[in-house]
This record gives structure tokens, C-alpha cells and sequence, in this order.
């Protein structure tokens, strides 16, 4: 099972990191962060990682993962990750969406009709590219995985791994990282976290998402045209 | 607020970059991590992560993070590890030990006579350091925080905010990552998980465990003599 990760500027590194912990733990798995070069890629808020190939260098996967952050408005209008998305898309057995990694699987036009989730303050953006919304943690559609925001990647690694390799081998995983979470508060999504929480949250990051919804019209703009939808769904 | 990760060779990457996504959403917090040379180092599982700064250049910090791995074995070892986590720690306002973590910090003889936690695979080796075994996720005693296994850093975390900055930045954290967890089986402590998931884990690390004895009697006996307990107790 050849496992890719995209590797952008940018990238929410826990995105990326909670899926690799339990999916480097599966047995046959193997993992590769693709980046655009082989030099070392800042994620949002400081931590550098090391591409282990390149774009350019990059055979087919059996499983994609695209992971979300801040980069991702930037990766949405570059041509370059937008073609390799749909190119690795194109051949893998499955594609994961984390966190608002699913806004580069929209702008690979790889959404259209079908189901997806994403971080909960970037879900309202999923449509432009001609998804249909899902408020859950984790969605499932064909062979299209999404998850919510962050830390929902571990909890989608995990059921991945118990279809793929069976319940026992994703339940040894889940011992070994000594998963049994203690949240601190409850919370944790819009719905369950507390009104003023959620307020502050959306007012901390409204000038962000003023310039990720320019970059999500001009990518979904970008798309090539689409057949009607009713002709897919009479498919 | 000045955060010091431990960064070395065999490191479970997840035990650093949990705690590393919350840390670095608190107001204030400077995130570096010290390794032994400015080169890249290879986590357990082939992550690649880039120090910030080193052992030699790493000034004081207000909190350690030292988090675990198959790595810690060797670092128990390891005068300069040692040294380095013994000295940050005498001046260091707080203690993280993640997951096998908390050897290294038994190894500088920062456990001996106090409570702590610690990966449960390898909770048995604490009293070769003096340290009073906890079997909770969370474990505070004095200014040294010590948690379960890998992903119990993220509560931890989570926790400490809250008593840094206080619980309404620690819930914008949690929402912010989307911190509701939904594991996908009861489990992930030997206490939760079915026996036979825990006999199987057990199994596989087996030989690993024989090795790593050896390493923590060998570290406990390089430990500097303390005086008896009860002259501790009578203080």
C-alpha cells in the first residue's frame, strides 16, 4: 500500500502528522511526503518537515492524502499541486480529504456531486466546487474520504485501517498511541462547543476567510466545464 | 512563553507534534526544538522533522517538552541527552514528560520520589528511577507533568493551556482543531481495550522491552546517589 502525502507551504502540520502515525503503523504501508522540492516545507506555524520525493519524482499511490491549512488557498491557484492532485487522483485505490485538504480535492475537480466534509469553518465553500456538504466528522463516497478539521484525520486513519486491514490490526494501533481520549472541555465542533467560543473563533479568522473565499471562486472558475449534473446522476 | 521540544533520533513523532499543533496556537508561546546538530532527524517511523536550534546553542526555556519513541532507549543513555534534559529542567517553570518521555526525565533524576505517567508499555520502568507509578492519562505532580502514550500529549496540552492562559483559549484550541474525538472502538488503554488486542500488543514488543530494561537499569545505576527517602519524607 503506497502511501502519498501532499507536502505544501503552509500545511496544518497535525493534518498531515495524526493520519502518518497510524498509517505508518499498518502493516505493509509505505509513505511518502510529496513536495514540490526536496527542501524542507514550514507548516503553518513553524515545524519543518522533509520531503522524502518530489512532484516531478513521484510514482502512483494507492493512497492519497491531502492535507489542509492555510497553504491551502495558495495551493488551489497553483497549478502545479492542482494537477497532481488530479493526476495521483486519477490512479489511486482511495483519496483522503483532512481538513480543508478537501478544497484542493475540489479545485482537482474531483468533488463534483459527490459528498464531502472539511473543517467546519471552511465547509460553506465546498459547493463552489459542486460538492455536496457533509457536517460529519468523517464521509465516505465511493473512494473519496473526508474528514473534518485536524485531529478527525486520526480518527479517519483508524476506520481506514480497520477496512483495509481488518478491526484487530486499526484496534492494536489504536492501543499502541494510547488512543482513549480525555478532550479537556466538551466541544471540539460548532455544535458542542460553547456559543461564545465559536464566536470567537469565527472573528478571529474573518479576514482569513474573506481571502480564501476570493481563492476558492477563482479556482472553482478555474475548473473545466462539467456535464450537466442531472446527466451524471441518470448515469 | 519559551517551549523547548527535545528532538531526538527514534522519536515518536506523534508524542511531539500533538502537543506541538496546541502549543503553538497559545498566545505568546515560542515553539523550538533542540536537537544534538542542526541536521534533520528521523523519527521511528521515517518522519523527517528539521531542529530549530540545538543542544549547544538552546538557551533556557519556561517549558521542556520531552516526548518518547523507541528513541528514548538510546537517550537514556546518552550523556549529552541527559545532561541537557537535567539542566533545562532546573530552570524550566514546567515539565512535560510525553509518553516514554518520562524515562529520560528519570534518567536526569528528575523522578525520583515523585508521581508520574508514562506509556503503558513501559510504566513498569519507572520505579527503576524512583519515580511513584501513575496509570493516569494526565499525572501532575509539583511543576512535572507526565502523560500516557502518544496521543494522550494532546490532552495534556489541551490541559496546560487551560491552566496558562485559561479555559476559554484552550477551548477556541480544541474547536480550532476540531477536538471531538470519535475513536472508532472502545479502547487504547490496556484497561479498555480487549485482552486479546493487549496480549497481541505485548507480543510484538516483547524483545523490544528485554532491550529497553537493560537500558533503564543501566541509565538508573549511572543516576547520582540520592539521599534515602525518609530524610526526603521528614523535610
Amino acid at each position: 500500500m503506497k502511501v502519498h502525502f501532499l507536502l505544501f507551504a503552509g500545511v496544518t502540520q497535525l493534518d498531515l502528522t495524526g493520519p502518518y502515525e497510524v498509517l505508518a503503523r499498518a502493516p505493509g504501508f509505505e509513505i511518502e511526503l510529496v513536495a514540490k522540492t526536496a527542501h524542507p516545507v514550514r507548516s503553518d506555524r513553524g515545524l519543518m518537515l522533509v520531503p522524502s520525493t518530489t512532484i516531478a519524482l513521484a510514482e502512483a499511490c494507492d493512497l492519497l492524502v491531502v492535507p489542509g491549512g492555510p497553504g491551502t488557498d495558495d495551493a488551489i491557484l497553483d497549478a502545479e499541486w492542482v494537477e497532481f492532485t488530479r493526476r495521483q487522483a486519477a490512479t489511486a485505490r482511495y483519496v483522503f480529504g483532512i481538513c480543508t485538504g478537501s478544497l484542493l480535492l475540489g479545485a482537482a475537480g474531483l468533488l463534483e456531486g459527490r459528498r464531502s466534509s472539511c473543517h467546519w469553518q471552511a465547509r460553506e465553500f465546498l459547493p463552489y466546487f459542486g460538492a455536496i456538504t457533509s457536517e460529519d466528522r468523517m464521509c465516505v463516497d465511493g473512494n473519496l474520504y473526508t474528514s473534518g478539521g485536524v485531529t478527525s484525520g486520526i480518527d479517519m486513519a483508524l476506520k481506514v485501517v480497520a477496512i483495509l486491514c481488518g478491526p484487530a490490526v486499526a484496534q492494536e494501533i489504536q492501543l499502541q498511541i494510547e488512543y482513549d481520549p480525555e478532550p479537556p472541555f466538551p466541544g471540539g465542533t460548532p455544535r458542542t462547543s460553547e456559543a461564545h467560543i465559536v464566536q470567537k473563533c469565527l472573528a478571529a479568522t474573518q479576514a482569513r476567510r474573506t481571502l480564501r473565499e476570493a481563492a476558492v471562486r477563482k479556482a472553482a472558475a478555474a475548473l473545466p466545464a462539467q456535464p450537466p449534473r442531472r446527466a451524471l446522476c441518470s448515469e
